[in-house]
C-alpha cells in the first residue's frame, strides 16, 4: 500500500469510529490500531487529529469531485446533467457503504465545528462550488421552463437532502441493490423537481 | 417559567451548543450560564449530560408527534395524509430555526452515539414509528396506483431526507420564509413521489 492509499484507509476507518464513538472520544492511538499501524506510524501520514478531521473532509470531496462534479461539467444538456449529478451521487454513496449500513465519511464531512477556522473554510467553499453547480443546472431548467415552480435554492437543497440522508439509512446488506436505490432516487428527484 | 419550560429551554440552549462546540466540548455548567441558571439550578432539572442528551431527543420526538404525526393520524385519505406530513414536518423545522439558520435540536436527534443504549432504543424505537406511518401511507398510495414505480422504504427515506435536511441550510434570516419553503417541499415531495 503506498502513502496516499494508506491516508485514504486511515480517513475511512477513523470517519467509522467517529460516527460510532464521537470525534472527541476517537484516540489516535485507537485509529492507529484499528488500521494496523503503529502511534508513530499514524503520525508518519497525519499531523494530529484535527488535522485527520479536514483529510477525511477533503477525500470525501475528492471523491465528490471525481466521480460527480468532473462528468458533470462535460454534459451541455442540463436534464442530462442534473440526472448524471444524481446518479452518481447517490451511487458514490451506496456503492461506498459500509456493511453497517452507513457511510460514513459522508456523514464526517457535515460535522465541520470540530474543524479549525482555514480548513472549515476550504470545506465550506468546496460544498458551495457543489451547490453553485447544482443551482447553475436548475436555473438552465427553469429558462428552459422545465423546472416546477419553485425556488432553485429551495429545490437545490431538497435535492441535496434526499441524497445526503442515503449515508444515514442505506444498508448494503438489505434487499436494495445500490444500483436500485441510485435509481429509485433519481426518479423520485427529477419527478419531484421537473414538470410533467 | 415552570420547571418543564425551564427544562425545554434547557434543551434548545444545549441543542445549539453542542452543534457549535460537539457533546464533548460542551460542559454542564456553560449550559446553566448560557439559560442563566447556577449549576446546581440545572442539575435540579437534570440528573446529567447523558440524561440532557436524552431530553433533548425526546423533546425534539414530543414535538414532531404533536405536530406531524397526532394531526396525520386523524386524515383518512392517504394522499392529504401524506401532503400534510411533509408541510406539518417542514414548518415544524423552518419555524423553530434559530436565526443563526439551523434548527438545532433536529440536528441532535441524529446523533444517537453518545445515549445511554436503553435510551438509544426509546429514540430509535420512536423513529421507526414515525417511518411506519410514513410507509403505510406510501403503501396505501401504491395500492391506489397513486406511487410512482419506487421502492416504498427508499420513497420514505428520500422524503425524510429532503425534510430533516432542511435543519442544515434553512435560514430565517434569508429570503425565504418558512411558509414558503414548506410548500416548495411539499410541492417537490409529492411531485416525485407521485404519478403524474
Amino acid at each position: 500500500m503506498n502513502g496516499a492509499d494508506r491516508l485514504d484507509e486511515i480517513c475511512k476507518v477513523a470517519a467509522r469510529m467517529i460516527c460510532q464513538k464521537g470525534y472527541d472520544a476517537t484516540s489516535m492511538s485507537e485509529i492507529a490500531s484499528a488500521v494496523g499501524i503503529t502511534k508513530a506510524g499514524i503520525y508518519h501520514h497525519i499531523e494530529g487529529k484535527r488535522e485527520l478531521l479536514f483529510a477525511i473532509m477533503s477525500y470525501g470531496m475528492d471523491s465528490l469531485y471525481n466521480s460527480v462534479i468532473v462528468p458533470a461539467r462535460g454534459i451541455e444538456d442540463p436534464e442530462e446533467r442534473l440526472r448524471a449529478i444524481i446518479t452518481n451521487h447517490a451511487r458514490l454513496i451506496t456503492s461506498n457503504s459500509d456493511p453497517q449500513g452507513n457511510n460514513f465519511v459522508t456523514i464526517v464531512v457535515d460535522e465541520t465545528a470540530g474543524l479549525m477556522p482555514a480548513h472549515r473554510r476550504k470545506v465550506n467553499q468546496r460544498k458551495r462550488s457543489y451547490v453553485d453547480l447544482i443551482r447553475h443546472t436548475l436555473t438552465q431548467l427553469k429558462d428552459q421552463q422545465k423546472l416546477r415552480d419553485v425556488d432553485v435554492t429551495a429545490a437545490a437543497f431538497s435535492l441535496l437532502g434526499m441524497i445526503v440522508w442515503l449515508s444515514r439509512w442505506y444498508d448494503p446488506r438489505g434487499r436494495l441493490s445500490p444500483d436500485q436505490v441510485a435509481d429509485d432516487i433519481t426518479s423520485i428527484a427529477l419527478g419531484g423537481l421537473l414538470r410533467c
